[in-house]
């Protein structure tokens, strides 16, 4: 089976948007670089036009160090998970998610009557659930949990083998939590990946489990 | 003049304690090592016997990597400055702190009557007229201002050159926040420092102003 990566860009203290789901800064480093990237489902000429809820497009330019360690990352993805929220922010991206095949959605409501009927997207009603569905549809691809609350459900239930953040340096002071509302500590291996990138430092963790 | 470094040491969420201000496995990597180091003040005949509210005595061993950073930080203070729940927490360390020669303590209750009247703690409350006591103080050393409310205070109003946070692999969930109650947007630049210690990952960021 392949991993369940935990993922989201993040400030230093710990937000991965303001409470008006604003992501400010957070995602410059997406677009301010000199290496053009595409996620794998924009090389389809029926693939997405919009990658995140910024509105900011697919002309993804990051610095070199990003890109080697970004694109590998995005060819591995085989299922998505994310809450409601997220979902609802950007219409799940109109059936159509920037990279793999399948979204997992989270969510105590169903799939919006008629909404792409065409797209492997998913309701389910709790994280578990979320989260064997994702791994069966991925088979030995990588299934990636939004960060934010659906995210720290799922670390708590011990459902998820590493953390990747992309800490951005900017102070938020208050927002949506990376690691949503998780209420009791749980250790982590040393980072196994640390690259600087430009105005992003990528770390990658093992959960201990 | 010397710089004003915010530090604290950090959960991947952003806590520098818990809620009862225990740190937990925090300090862990201080004492986890193979090289020892010593704190400034440690090496004097009359030095405090505790660095840390942790109680876990002086016997510093950190990686090698961790101590060929945090020795010469050590060296270089001058003066650090601490609000008032630390200075009771830690009671002040008995008027001889681990490193530099002078304390600014921030709080609108004044030092404690016949509170050792040797030490070079100045009670002050306000986070400016501390910063501006301890540079006076420090000369050309480092300032340290713990991070926490004092420290997310000083970095409002403008007065953190830098911002040093030793980042531990563990999620707190909630507890006393690094940058304390800050309630705007702050940019810093990319890190200058990035080492990987054993159970700890230096980070430390220039203040954008």
């Amino acid at each position: 089976m392949g991993q369940v990566i935990m993922h989201n860009v993040v400030s230093l203290d710990g937000f991965i948007a303001d409470q008006n789901d604003d992501v400010g800064p957070l995602h410059e480093w997406y677009f301010s670089g000199d290496t053009p990237i595409t996620p794998p489902n924009n090389q389809r000429p029926d693939g997405p036009e919009k990658f995140d809820h910024s509105g900011a497009g697919v002309d993804f330019k990051v610095s070199g160090a990003s890109a080697e360690y970004v694109g590998p990352m995005w060819e591995g993805i085989g299922a998505s998970i994310m809450g409601r929220r997220l979902f609802d922010l950007v219409n799940g991206w109109e059936g159509q998610p920037p990279a793999g095949d399948h979204v997992v959605v989270v969510s105590h409501r169903p799939k919006p009557d008629g909404w792409h009927p065409e797209a492997s997207y998913h309701f389910v009603d709790d994280v578990t659930t979320a989260v064997a569905t994702a791994k069966e549809l991925a088979g030995d691809r990588t299934v990636i949990v939004n960060a934010g609350v659906v995210g720290g459900q799922a670390l708590a239930a011990g459902l998820v083998d590493e953390v990747a953040m992309d800490v951005v340096p900017v102070v938020f002071g208050s927002g949506r939590r990376y690691f949503g509302d998780i209420d009791r500590q749980h250790l982590l291996d040393d980072p196994h990946v640390v690259i600087q990138g430009d105005r992003v430092l990528h770390l990658r963790f093992t959960v201990r489990r």
